[in-house]
């Protein structure tokens, strides 16, 4: 197919398309003539992985190139893959203190989790323990433990959404899809759970309004 | 004490101690004599509640005014407080397909979740739900539950932290300090599960350097 039509096909701008080719996230067309390239069904898939990394897992293009030519490289495992596309995801890390991360050092031995250097959850978790410190809050070990036992189970689950994915590109694209949406889908059911809980602790069980769920 | 030693206790400055306590959020102080204005412990503990649900929390400063106007408000009861202050944490909330709503309305009733109307978490999952389609996964039906399931844990977690709190004041706080913190706490363990499942399942637990954690 020609550019206009895989722009129609994808809703990528050729000029964007141009530039993806350019970056080297998107392989080169056939030329087929003068000023005509042609195009196939795995421009498609690729620009869709593509749109999928930037606009929804948040990557910039360098980051969205680091992934694809993880994915492309038969020489890189499918689990490097994995943890290219987890480092790729963006997240603001701060500096942790030393008490901090060593807390979430004895949570992952605690739970028997082990992880490569530069893996970017220890610091955001260490970040947290310290900002509940300035709060006034030292006693977090515990809550810390519990939340890594429930955070077992969604690991589980995401690892069986990307398995479940079929090829490398689409479960890189889980991967990184999964980071970015799956921390709102808990931000979201926990403010759910927490109001619900709330209530049976309070109020035994009666819901303040005429709006009841099934309980 | 004078308004120099509250603000060198607390570190916020004269001005933002006037400016609180205009807006409703500090009682004033006692006149003691002309320009002279006496400050006791209740100001700096409530200095201290409104620094870390604006700064901690995100809170703007009307937001904060109403959770410490359900605090004050003895015939409010608890976990009425407990709801202002968990709808008073800011929250980018898209408006999810009625498709996606009904998804979210299913894992409630599975996992037996009352809530009263306007719960910030509904749309906020529904949304998700609706990204995820988005991305060409209609399929996340299995992994919602699964997160559900988790996600209980997560709020038991959160509702003894606030419970050991001690009086209005700082369960509010606990609540409001929660939700902003616990929604990071989690996103770094789950990156750190993520990746200690996925050598689990892809090299059989090997860990792909010379940095073992025990396993």
């Amino acid at each position: 197919m020609r550019i206009s039509e895989l722009s129609d096909r994808t809703g990528v701008s050729p000029a964007s398309i141009k530039y993806y080719a350019r970056e080297g996230l998107l392989p080169a067309g056939a030329r087929t003539g003068y000023n005509s390239t042609e195009y196939d069904e795995a421009h498609v898939a690729r620009l869709r992985l593509i749109r999928a990394l930037i606009d929804t897992g948040g990557l910039t293009v360098a980051a969205a190139a680091r992934v694809i030519a993880a994915i492309d490289d038969p020489d890189v495992p499918v689990d490097s893959v994995l943890g290219v596309a987890q480092r790729a995801v963006p997240r603001e890390v701060a500096s942790p203190s030393e008490d901090a991360l060593e807390q979430v050092r004895a949570v992952m031995r605690e739970r028997g989790w082990a992880t490569v250097a530069g893996n970017p959850g220890i610091p955001l978790a260490a970040a947290v323990i310290d900002d509940f410190a300035k709060t006034g809050r030292t006693d977090v070990a515990e809550l810390v433990s519990r939340y890594a036992a429930a955070v077992d189970l969604v690991a589980e689950a995401d690892l069986d959404l990307v398995a479940g994915s079929g090829d490398r590109d689409r479960m890189a694209e889980a991967v990184v899809v999964g980071i970015a949406l799956g921390d709102a889908l808990l931000a979201g059911l926990r403010r759910i759970a927490q109001e619900s809980l709330s209530h049976r602790r309070y109020r035994g069980g009666v819901v303040p309004t005429d709006r009841k769920e099934p309980a």
